[in-house]
C-alpha cells in the first residue's frame, strides 16, 4: 500500500470530509522491536515478535481482571498512514483492491486491530506475543477476546 | 455498564485528557431491528438479526473485492456512550471489572468491534448477519476478517 505521499499506478484517491465526527484519545504506546515500517511483519501471523503494551496511568483501573482472558484485541492508531486511498495496489497481489477488502493501514479511520496473547500484566505494562506495528504506536483500546463472538474458524477468503 | 450519566455503586470515573489526539470520520450507518439500547442483545453471539451497513457513496470504491470474504470486521461508534468511567459494574456480573475486561460501550475510545457474517453486497449497501448495536449507529471502518490472525478458538476467559 503506497504510504507518506506515494500512489501507485491504479490507487484511488478521494477527497475526504472537511471535518471530523468524532476524537479519539491515545491511552498509551505498544513497544515492538520494529523500528519502521518496512521492518513490521505482514501481519501478527508472521510475527512472533513479544512487545509491551504501554497504558498510560490516567487508566490503569480499567486492566482490572484481564489476566483472566487468555487473548486480547488491540486497537491502535496508524499515524504514519495516509487516509484518502479507497483503492489500493499491495505489492504482493499487483492489481488494485479495495481499502474496505484489505488490512492495510491506510484508510479513511487509521485504525488497526490485532489479536494478541497476553503473557504477563505488570503495573499498566502488558506483555503480549504475535505484535506487527512499529515501535511506539499509539493504542486506542484494549478489548477482552471472546473466542463465542470472534472466533470464525471456517472464514473463506479468496 | 452506566450510560447517559448514570453512575453505579463500585464504579469508577476518571478524568479524561484535555484534548483528543486524532480524529475519526463517520463513513456510513448501521441499520438493525433495535431502535433503542435497551433493545439489544448482550452481544453478536445471541443476535442472529439481519442488518443493513450502509456505507456513503464516497467511499463505495473501497468495497472492490470484499465480496470474496465470507465474514468481516465492523468498527463502529458508540455515540450514545460515556467516555470516563474505568470500571464498571455489569448487571450481570454483580461486582466491578476494569473496562479493558469489558466488551462494554462505556470506553475511552467507544469503538466496538463486531464480525459479522456478509450475506451480500448490493452497491453500498452490505446485508451482514450477528448485527447488535442500535439501528443508525455510525460506522468507521469494515476489514476482511482472516482466520490465520483473528481466530482464535481456544482463547480462554474467565
Amino acid at each position: 500500500m503506497a504510504e507518506r505521499g506515494e500512489v501507485r499506478p491504479g490507487e484511488v484517491v478521494i477527497e475526504l470530509p472537511a471535518a471530523f465526527d468524532g476524537g479519539v484519545y491515545f491511552i498509551g504506546r505498544i513497544r515492538t522491536p520494529f523500528k519502521t515500517r518496512d521492518d513490521c511483519p505482514k501481519s501478527t501471523a508472521r510475527s512472533n515478535a513479544v512487545g509491551q503494551v504501554e497504558l498510560d496511568a490516567r487508566y490503569a483501573a480499567g486492566l482490572k481482571d484481564l489476566q483472566h482472558y487468555s487473548h486480547a484485541v488491540l486497537l491502535y492508531w496508524m499515524d504514519q498512514a495516509r487516509r484518502d486511498l479507497i483503492e489500493q495496489v499491495p505489492a504482493h497481489l499487483g492489481h488494485s483492491r479495495g481499502t474496505f477488502a484489505l488490512r492495510s493501514p491506510v484508510r479513511p479511520n487509521p485504525i488497526a486491530l490485532a489479536v494478541v496473547e497476553v503473557a504477563s500484566i505488570v503495573g499498566t505494562t502488558l506483555t503480549v506475543r504475535n505484535v506487527d506495528c512499529v515501535d511506539g504506536t499509539p493504542l486506542i483500546d484494549i478489548k477482552p477476546y471472546f473466542a463465542s463472538t470472534d472466533s470464525f474458524p471456517d472464514a473463506k477468503r479468496p
